[in-house]
Formats: C-alpha cells, sequence, structure tokens
C-alpha cells in the first residue's frame, strides 16, 4: 500500500504527529502503523544504554566497532564494504533497529574537516563506489540505511547557520555526484538532510535538493529525514520535500504545521506526503524484521572488523623493506607510544561507539614476537601531562629506542583535536610526539612511525628520516591486532590513500576558504577538489591520491583502451613480480588535454582490486561508463561527454602512472546557432558568415579591418550586434538578425 | 550652471543626441553646447592621422610615448607619474584634445591578461596613489582624464560579454579601491564604465555601480563614458547613470531613448541628467582650453619620458656586482638580441601611439660604451622566421658572446603576444630566445639579460644563472636610453616590482578561474591577489612584489609605529651605506595575527622614496590612514577597522622585511545580540546568560552536558532556539526570547 493510501484515515493532527520524533531516536506511532527505532552510526550501532543520557553520548550498549569510513575508504574495496555493511544490518537487527544512519558520503573538501574520519574520501567515485556497497549490505538484512548529509555538509564550524556556496557544476560533479549513485543504485531507505544550508537555503528546507532533484531527476523513492536538530522552520521543510524531522521536538513542529495547514500556508497534500512516507518506512521496517533474526555472532564480527582494518592500513613507506619485520627473527623491538597501549580507534561525536572488545597494538605485537624481544615505553601521554613528565617519558623512550634493533613508534592525534562538531585549525601532530621522534631517530635509525589520526597529519617534516611509515587512520576496535597482521607480514597491506596527505596545511585547495566566514563557505576551488588541486596547480604532496605499497610488487603491461558502446573497455596485463601474494588497487584516470573547459588533469574513473600469488599474471578488464566522462554545463543544466582525446591513465597511484592511451572519444555537440551577440570572431569562423559580413560590410573600413589577424585578435571578441552600430558600419539591425538567422551553426 | 540648467531650454531629441558620440572621438554640438573632442590614451595621445581609419588603429599623429602603466607602476614614484600625467595634458591641450582616455587602473588580477602593460599592479594601493597622480597631473591642465575600466575588468577574453563574478568584500577591498581614492582626491572629469559585466549585470547599466556607489557613496560629479562599444542596452544605460555612449550610434540610440522616454520605459530626467553632464563637460573643456596653450616642446617631453623609464626599470638581480658597467672600461661587450636594436616599448591596442622619437639600446649602448668596444648580434627574429635562419643566427650570437668580455642579451615577448583584446595562454619567452640564452650561457656566464615585456614572463629556468637581470617591461620611447643609462651606471636603478614574478603559471592566484567560462569569471581567490596570494600560501616566487635592487644600500634602524590620531605614525632611519647615492623605495606593510576575519599576512598600506647621497642618514616618516587597515564587512556593508595587535612591518620588498612594530589599535566594535539563533556556545560565553540557561535547563541533562567542555564543543554551534525544542528540553519559544532580550550583548 502506498504512503498516502496509509494514511488517509487519520486526521490532520495524527498525520501531523508523524512528521517528528516520538523521542530521540524512535518515531511515533499512530493507530497501526508502528514506531521506527533508528541508531547511529556508519561503523557500528550506538544504541543508548538502560540511565544513560537520552542522546547516549554518556554510554551506549556493546557493538561492534567496525573501521570508521577514513579506513574503509583506504580499502578501495567493495566486497569488504559491502559485507561490514551486512554486519552492520546483522546487528541493527540483532538490537531490534530499524533503520542505521548511514554512511555518511561527505567528500573530504579540508582536511581540517573534523568529522572526516566518518568520511570516505576526496573523490566522489570512490565514495559512491564504496558508500553504495555499505548501503548494499545493511539493507540486505531488511534495515534501511540513511545516507548522509545531504548535501555538501563539508565543515563541522558554525554548521547550523553556515551556507555553502557552491556553483552548479562543482555541486553536480563532486558534492552530488556520490549520493546520485548510491540513490540510483540502491534506493536508500532514507535520506538524511543536512544542518548546513545550501546557496543560501538550508538543505532540510531546499525544494530543489529534496523534490526537483533528488525525487524528480534521481526518482528517489524513501524517506527524507532531517539530521538530528537541523529544521529550522518546520513549514518549509515540510513544503520542501521533507517527510520526517528528529528529533523529537515535543510536539512543537507538529502543532506549526497543523496551524499552517489551517492558516492555508502549507497544503494539506504535503503533510500527507510526509506522513505517507514515515508510514511507508514503518512497514518497510516491520517487513524487513519480520521472521527470525539473523544471529549475531560478537566472534565472527570481530574477526570482520580485523579483517577491514588489515584491509584498510595503508603502507605509505618501506626504505630497503624494513618491513615486514620477521615474527621468528631475533632482533629486540623497541615499542613507544602510548598510542600503543591506549589506541584511537574510531573518532569522536555521534559515531561514537561502545566496543564489544578492544584489541591493542602492543599486546598484538607481544603475541607475534613474543615478551622477551619487546620492550615498551609510553613515550608521551595522550591529554595534558606535566613538562617535567614529558621529559622523563621522553628520555626513557629514548634510552630504550637506543639499546633496541628496531623501534616502532606510534603517533597520532589525541581524540580531543577531532570530532564531530568542530574543524581542526592545524594539520599538526602534537608537538612533544615530533619532538619524541626526533629524539629515537637521533639515536636509532630503523624507526617505523604508525599513524593513528581520522584526518591528515603533515608528515613532511619527517617522512624522509622514517624508514617505514604506516597510515592507521583509526581502525576500529581490531586495530591492534590488524597492525600487528601488517607490521609482521600476515597481512599483506593493500590500502591505498583516498585523500592526499598534503606537504603542508597552506597547499590545501580550501585553506583560503575554510571554515568560512560571514555566514558562508565559498567553494572556490570549485571541482579542483584534493589531487584534482594538487596535479592542477603542480603542487608537491606528501603522499599523493591513491599511494600505497606492497610487500610484493606488480608490473603492469600491455594497457589498451577503446570505446565500447556506452564507454570503455580498459584492459592492462598485471604481473605480481614480487615474493608474496599481495592486492593490488588498479585505478584508471582519465584527462582531456585542450577540453573547451576547464578540468582537472586526471580524474578517477575507475578501480579494481587484483589478487595474484607471487609471479602470477592476469589480465584485467575494466568497462568504465560513458558517463564518468561527462561534465555537467551549468548553462544546459545537463551532463555533456565533450568530443576528442581523452588521456587514459592506469597506474598504481595517482601519481605513479604505469600506462597512458589515448582514446578518441565521440562527444555530444553543442549547437550555437549564430545570434546577433555572437562575437565578430565567431562569426568570421563561419565561412558563409564571413562572405556575407564582409558583403554588408563592403564600403567600411571595417571590411579590410577585420581580415587583419592582429586587428581581428584584438576586436573579435565585440558582439557583431555592437560592432553594426559602430560608426559608418551602415548594418541594421534588422539586416544583421536576417543575415545571421539564415546562416548554419557556428562550429 | 549647472548641467540641467544647460540642458533646459533643448527639445527630448536635442537632448537624446547629447547622449552619444558624433563620430569615433567627438561629442555632438548641440545649439551652444560645444563638441569635445577625446582621445586615448593612458601614456600618449593618439589622434588619428588624416587618412587613417577613423579609429586611429591604422595611423595617428606623433605624440611622446610615454612608459605605460606597467612601467610607472615600478617607479613607486608619485611626483614623477603627476609629472607624466601634466606632460600629458600639455600635449592634449596642443592637440585640442579635451579628455584624455586614462589612466587605466584595473587590478592585475592574473599576469596572463593581455592589457596588463596598460595598468598599474596587483595592489590597489600603489594603483589608487600612481593613478590619482596622474589624474592630478592631466586636470591641472585644464583636461579631463576619464579613470577607467569601471570597474573589474580584469581579462580581455571575451570581455563583451562575461560577467566577473565578485564577492563584496573583495570588490570593495581590490577592485574598486583604486577608483574610490581617485574619485574622491581629484574629481576626474570622466570615468569609463567598462565592457564586462559585474555580478551579472552590465557595468555600463549597473545602478548600483553608476549611482549608488560612483554618485552616492563616492560623490562622484563628473561624466560616465562608455568603453568604445559597451553599452548594450542603450536605455538601461541611461537609466542605470551612464551619461555619454561612445563612440557615434549612427543615432540609433539616440533614437531608442526617445522612443524609450516616449513610452514611458525611461524617464526623461534621466535624459536630461545626461545631457547635462556632457554640457557640462562641454563648458569644462571650453573652460580649460581658454587662454594660451601651453608649449609642447617635444625635446624636454622626451626627455621626461628617459626620466620615467629610468626610474621604472627594476634591477632584478646583481650577483658580484656584475652592473653597473664601465663606461671608461675596456672589456669587450657583446649585445645579443633583436629587441636592442628594434625594440618593444608600448603594448598593442588602444593605446598604441606614434612615437615623436625612438631610441633604441643598441645605439645608446654604443653612444656610453664606444663602437670598438660593443658589438652586435640579433640571435633571433621577432616575428617568424625559418629554422635554419635561426640556428645560424644562433650561432653567430654563441661566437659573439664567447669572444666578447660580457654579454648584455635583450629578451622579451613578440608584440603579437600581448595585446588589448586577448589575453596570454602562457607565461613562456618564445622558445628560441631561451634556447639562445642556453646556448650563451655556455659559452659565457657573464651574462646580463635585458627583459621587454607588458605582463611578467618566466624566469625560473635560468634566473639563477644569470648574473645580471634587468625588468625593462615596455619603457616608452625613451627606454633605449634609459636601459644604457642604468647598464652603465648614470642611472641608479629605484624600481620595485608592483607585481610579483611567480616561479610559474600554475602558482598564480587566479589559474585555476582564468580567463573564465560559460559566461563567468569566478574571482574565487578572492582578496588574494598578488603576493597577498603568495605570502598566504607560502609559495616560493621568483621575484616578490616589492622587489628591486640599486647600485648601493641601504640600512634601516629605529623603526617605531605608534597609533597617530586616526592613522598610524612610522617612523624609521635609512642610511646609504654604500659608495653612491641612490633611492630607497621603503614599504610599509599591515597584517593583524589572530584576526576574526580571512586576511593576507601583509597588505601594503604606504610607502615612500627617500632619496640619499652616498653614507647619507635621514629619518623617515610615514602618516598611515586609519583606512588603511580598515577590511569591508559584507554584511554590515561598512569599512571597519578590528581592534588587536597589528604587525606593522617596514621593508625593502614584501619578503625582504627590515623592522617590525607590534601597534595595538583600537577597534570599532561589532555589537551582537543574543537571540534565539545565537549558538548555544556564545550563549555561553556570556556569564549571565549561561546562568539563565541553566536555570531554564534545571532538571534536562543538557544542563549538565553543556558544563562538559567536550560536548560543549561538540554541540556548541547549535542555535540555542533549536537546542530548546530537543526532547524534554522544556523551554517554550516565548521563555527563551523573553531570557536572550533581556541579556546584554555577547562579546
Amino acid at each position: 500500500m502506498a504512503g498516502p493510501e496509509l494514511v488517509r484515515e487519520l486526521t490532520l493532527r495524527e498525520k501531523a504527529s508523524l512528521t517528528s520524533g516520538e523521542t530521540a531516536w524512535t518515531t511515533k506511532s499512530v493507530r497501526e502503523i508502528g514506531s521506527v527505532v533508528v541508531s547511529d552510526g556508519p561503523h557500528g550501532l550506538r544504541r543508548p544504554a538502560e540511565g544513560a543520557d537520552e542522546f547516549g553520548l554518556s554510554g551506549s550498549l556493546p557493538a561492534t566497532c567496525f573501521p570508521p569510513a577514513v579506513a574503509l575508504g583506504s580499502s578501495w574495496d567493495v566486497d569488504l564494504v559491502r559485507r561490514v555493511g551486512r554486519a552492520l544490518g546483522v546487528e541493527a537487527r540483532a538490537a531490534g533497529v530499524g533503520v542505521v544512519l548511514g554512511p555518511g558520503i561527505n567528500l573530504k573538501r579540508s582536511p581540517l574537516c573534523g568529522r572526516n574520519f566518518e568520511y570516505f574520501s576526496e573523490d566522489p567515485l570512490i565514495t559512491g563506489v564504496l558508500g553504495s556497497a555499505m548501503v548494499a549490505g545493511i539493507q540486505s538484512q531488511g534495515v534501511g540505511a540513511s545516507l548522509k548529509h545531504f548535501a555538501a555538509n563539508n565543515a563541522e564550524h558554525d554548521r547550523f547557520r553556515s551556507s555553502s556556496e557552491i556553483d552548479p557544476r562543482t555541486l553536480r560533479e563532486l558534492y552530488l555526484r556520490a549520493f546520485h549513485r548510491i540513490v540510483t543504485e540502491q534506493q536508500p531507505w532514507t535520506v538524511m538532510a543536512a544542518y548546513n544550508k545550501i546557496n543560501g537555503v538550508y538543505a532540510t528546507e531546499h525544494p530543489w535538493l529534496l523534490t526537483a532533484l533528488l525525487r524528480g531527476e534521481w526518482g528517489f523513492t524513501g524517506l527524507v529525514v532531517s539530521d538530528w536538530g537541523a529544521v529550522d522552520d518546520p513549514v518549509s521543510a515540510i513544503g520542501a520535500g521533507l517527510d520526517l524531522i528528529m528529533p523529537s521536538t515535543g510536539g512543537r513542529s507538529d502543532a506549526v504545521i497543523i496551524d499552517a495547514v489551517e492558516r492555508g500556508a502549507l497544503a494539506e497534500a504535503a503533510v500527507d506526503r510526509a506522513a505517507g512516507r514515515v508510514a511507508e518506512l514503518a512497514e518497510r521496517v516491520k517487513a524487513g524484521a519480520a521472521g527470525q533474526a539473523p544471529h549475531f555472532d560478537r566472534n565472527r564480527h570481530h574477526t570482520l572488523a580485523r579483517e577491514a582494518a588489515g584491509k584498510s592500513i595503508v603502507l605509505l613507506r618501506n626504505v630497503d623493506d624494513i618491513l615486514p619485520l620477521d615474527p621468528a627473527g631475533s632482533e629486540s623491538i623497541a615499542v613507544i607510544g602510548e598510542l600503543a597501549r591506549e589506541p584511537r580507534y574510531q573518532g569522536a561525536g555521534s559515531s561514537m561507539i561502545n566496543p564489544t572488545r578492544l584489541d591493542r597494538a602492543l599486546g598484538e605485537i607481544v603475541g607475534y614476537a613474543g615478551q622477551d624481544r619487546v620492550s615498551f615505553a609510553p613515550g608521551y601521554r595522550i591529554g595534558p601531562g606535566t613538562d617535567g613528565d614529558l621529559v622523563s617519558l621522553r628520555d626513557e623512550a629514548t634510552a630504550l629506542a637506543e639499546q633496541s634493533d628496531v623501534v616502532i613508534i606510534f603517533l597520532g592525534l589525541p581524540a580531543e583535536e577531532e570530532s564531530e562538531g568542530f574543524d581542526r585549525q592545524h594539520l599538526e601532530l602534537p608537538a612533544d610526539q615530533t619532538t619524541l621522534l626526533d629524539a629515537v631517530l637521533a639515536v636509532n635509525s630503523r624507526v617505523i612511525v604508525v599513524l593513528s589520526n581520522g584526518g591528515v597529519v603533515r608528515v613532511s617534516g619527517w617522512q624522509h628520516l622514517v624508514p617505514g611509515l604506516i597510515e592507521g587512520w583509526l581502525l576500529g576496535q581490531a586495530g591492534g591486532a590488524a597492525l600487528a597482521d601488517v607490521l609482521f607480514g600476515a597481512v599483506n597491506p593493500s590500502g591505498r590513500l583516498a585523500e592526499t596527505i598534503p606537504f603542508k596545511l597552506s597547499d590545501t585547495p580550501a585553506y583560503l576558504d575554510f571554515p568560512g566566514q560571514f555566514g558562508k563557505i565559498n567553494y572556490s576551488e570549485g571541482i579542483f577538489v584534493g589531487y584534482r588541486y594538487f596535479d592542477a596547480r603542480d603542487l608537491p604532496v606528501s603522499f599523493p591520491f591513491g599511494h600505497g605499497l606492497s610487500y610484493t610488487t606488480f608490473e603492469y603491461s600491455g594497457a589498451s583502451a577503446q570505446q565500447n558502446g556506452d564507454g570503455l573497455r580498459l584492459r592492462v596485463r598485471i604481473t605480481n613480480t614480487g615474493q608474496r601474494s599481495g592486492r593490488e588497487v588498479v585505478q584508471v584516470y582519465a584527462g582531456l588535454p585542450g577540453s573547451r573547459v576547464s578540468r582537472p588533469p586526471r580524474q578517477l574513473i575507475g578501480f579494481t582490486i587484483v589478487e595474484l600469488a607471487a609471479g602470477e599474471s592476469r589480465q584485467v578488464e575494466l568497462i568504465i561508463p560513458r558517463s564518468e566522462l561527462a561534465y555537467y554545463h551549468p548553462i544546459q543544466s545537463r551532463w555533456l561527454v565533450e568530443g576528442g582525446r581523452y588521456r587514459i591513465e592506469v597506474g598504481s597511484s595517482s601519481r605513479d602512472i604505469r600506462g597512458m592511451i589515448m582514446v578518441e572519444v565521440s562527444g555530444e555537440e553543442e549547437v550555437n546557432r549564430l545570434t546577433p551577440s555572437s562575437s565578430l570572431a565567431e562569426v568570421m569562423a563561419v565561412p558563409a558568415a564571413r562572405a556575407a559580413l564582409q558583403k554588408l560590410l563592403a564600403h567600411h573600413p571595417l571590411a579590410a579591418m577585420i581580415e587583419d589577424p592582429a586587428t581581428l585578435a584584438m576586436i573579435g571578441s565585440m558582439p557583431i550586434r555592437r560592432l553594426a552600430s559602430f560608426p559608418g558600419a551602415e548594418i541594421s539591425d534588422g539586416q544583421l538578425t536576417d543575415l545571421l538567422s539564415r546562416l548554419p551553426g557556428r562550429s
């Protein structure tokens, strides 16, 4: 039964009551329409514990803490993310949760965004593909996903009031692109409207965003829920296409809506629609929860969390194969850093969950190498410590480093530096940690750095001094074990950066406009986000997008690409030329030299993972839809493929291109007819028009002047209509319009 | 008699006829209102010769070609520019010209802009100060200036149709700032409305720009003329505040205006105003032309052109004092490069004039050093040449370089690469020239490069290989002599870069948005133009803004700064510590660390020139108006000085700071009262509000949560009104409004 029918019998008061929450985490039950339980969050359930505050910030029931999106994004692994999504669905079913509030798929516009740990990438393709897999996994269990935060919520600072100012092309090509993919591929049960405004209008009150685009263009059939507290004006929100205001408003928004309908300020049909969607969602949840709930096996989910963490770790640097360490070796290992003992494994805010277990790297390292080989010194405190304390901690750690054969030093950001709710102001690690690293490097050069951080940190000050560097992000509850797996080679690392590690903050694209001011965030870098910017600006970076090493090596050969029906078929042979089996993330980028429109040198159009035993070789084929080559034309308001010779690159990172193929792609030509506003140069470029114009100008000195290339270069951009009115040109408007209307289009 | 009175007796037809030109360069004469003759251009008169085309592009009467603005801007010399302006006024009077169409004061947003040679600087202060001096000079002779191109005409590409999209703060602080200064200081007789649109509206049809701002806020009393062919719709233009449409429209625009008035689509008062201003201008011109015209002495003007050129040359690099050359020395000198013989001394387009004389560097060098010491080889052609020819030219030049003691090599841009009407696409010198330079450097390391270019060129490929490097810009008709004066030390160079020479094109601020597309030019770098950007981004540059060497050295000491009435008084002692007299350009920059608003690290707030004999020392004092510290608040729509400790820097360039003083400046505080839209953090920052809020929340878990710094950090940006409606908060809208209305403003 469709939504409107479900609510046909209800009174206005009953319908209005469905448009807001009953509590912090439930919708209202009206007559036979059941209440829906929703829960944070994207990498694990956060159900409030008994006696905790209503929002569950102060405590929640145990759930598996999978790696947050910052880590999963680095896996580039669709199947893995789908399995994590499925596990979330299983846990939701087991907990009686009908909708999981995730995934978060906002782009990482600036590395400073406090919530970057909850997002996948600076690239919309990875974000869309992985987000789609996550939704598919969650929804496979009869539980709804909530695709968030729709849209352009790329900073935490002043997020309830600021307006993301974005031009239409950038909005489509970057900030809406992953939403578009996931909505059309997966039909998530819900989409969550964001806190911020977009071009001056609240996302929760944005008719174009919530109705014309989401439902009209994309065909979304689910429910639109507000982010918690995101609705400023309930009447505008319901009118614009929002269906459910969360959390409970204590009935206030319901009353305002009823009043608006009674005053004629809001169509009752809008309330019918919203209430109908809530009712539909309740039916879906009820149907999904029917039958036996799948069994939630904590151990199996922990094992999955460990696999996911292992596939998310990025090996950034490995000079002279300092890694992997030999579990059966004899060299002594100094483990330094409080973070080895007290891991940071998730971010702060609404996504913070209470894990079922917690692996610690220190213990896991001991597990591999044995107690005798491993010594530990905390080196620094996480949280405030006295200076005196710091010095003695550092001295102790340095002494340990000096007497050890190899040092694994854990560095990272303290929890209080990155959270939902505010943005970072810099990319620096705590100074006590980098001071410690300097001291350790002074006594031992065999140093492996393991990073724990939700947003990228600056490593350019010391990256070239350490032979081993592992980006461990926030890895969830099994991160400690997964790091040990990689350190000792039980897992051959295959993670790849889904975001650039810049050389310095002031190099980053949004640096001069982040986090905005005067109530506006100008997305002035436009389409040049992440590697698109660093490549276009030809800037050095610490580690490029797509980078990640393996303990084996891969060779690319015989790359080819053809136009294939409605897209491209790319083939390349990958050979594992090393001594171990491993996984290679094959990346495909496209550029169009000499494009009519502004473009980055390259953008990701496809990727795949190939797993190869030592010595094994396989041909990989990728079918890339034509739509990946399209740009959004802001005046024609449509996607358009420009014809031309595209540069297709296949590589192991955005700056480690292993093969390049030029492919001729047919375009969808713009047809522009000549008009009186066409420029002189545009008219002169069409032979028939040129001849006709010369005839009209026969006795005017302009006739000779416009045939002179230097003069034409100078005055060629003048609209023909204005030139025609110049002294003595003696072409009437009528003559001109008549002339031009009879000419063919310009090329 | 005021304008409206002058035209009171005229018919509508007569008044309308006054609103457009009679010919390309004259206004109409109606009854006793005389015709006004106007003429390009900013660095010399361009009066069409008999028999030339009406626009004079193909030939004009001889006039002194002074250095274009790109050169004069590098002089930083107010007195010099005023004297050049006066000379232009003298030549205009002598030629019967009533209005000189200059100066051009658009900012150099991108080094690619084809017309940059006509503009002074990337900085609005230098531009405004020098432009003001130029207008003062011209108008001192009873001739009007035309301040152009108003406004935001910073690219040539598609200039007749494109819209400069600029936020209000950037528009005020950068693109309008010099216009504001000059209009209020000098009341130029005319202002010229530009071709482009600004935020979607043609400059010629922009009521806010031409009326509310220019006349209303700034008090402009002169006439607004269109750039030639810039009017798209005459009715909108006259209605918006434009007074004179140029050139002649063959009567078409007059007819359209009459029709609009008769239809009631245009107020006759607007036509009265426009016609009245034309009549006023005619009276002014008539009065200015009364009496004996000043004597135009070609030789004196040539001498002034030589002085101006000499003061505009920038010595970029002088390793081991390779310069100046000794006129009485014996070392042999190879002069290489066609540009030494056939100079480029002005740009192409409407400003191109027919000089009274032309000095060539080659002859002038011979004049200093004697025929015996100087040999010449052209090395390359300007304009197309055959490859074979190029090789033999290069071989000849290289052979000459090899057998000479020192090489002066002239490099530069061909005229066809930079002009009004189109923009450059790169910053490169012609490849044959850099190949030649490489070949010369391979055989002789004592190389002095002299550059001739209207826009900056990339020098980063070879700048460190040449001991001598002179930026000669386009220097006007006496540039050849002036270059020899500097090469041989008759003139001690004192020019300073008024624009950054970037390391590479992709480093430049507007790189990703220039020259715009889809009909828009997004000024997305905002206030970060020129050195403001390079400093904010911490980018290396080839030569920084303000840079320029001397043949002597200057020491800075005892810098001090105080708040002084309505501004700052800055004092610094400058000592000439070298062996020659010389001129130092003392530069003052300001920054505000920790500013509430986005700002560049430094911006120029004052400069002065001090001329010192060898060993001489003098205390320099600059009084800097408080307005130089103000920023434009786009929401309050006013200029505002933020209180705080300003970092005042005094230096010899923007990256050669010689003294730094922190100065406490009192601000004009923004008073923001707490409202229901104030954020929780803003409320909590006011003790009384915090206490009252806690009382209201007494029984809610939020009461404890908001006292926890971590939780407050996460939810602090939520508007208090929305928080109040959260489940159980139980604060009514009324309670909240009542509470907040009784609280003091937040700090």
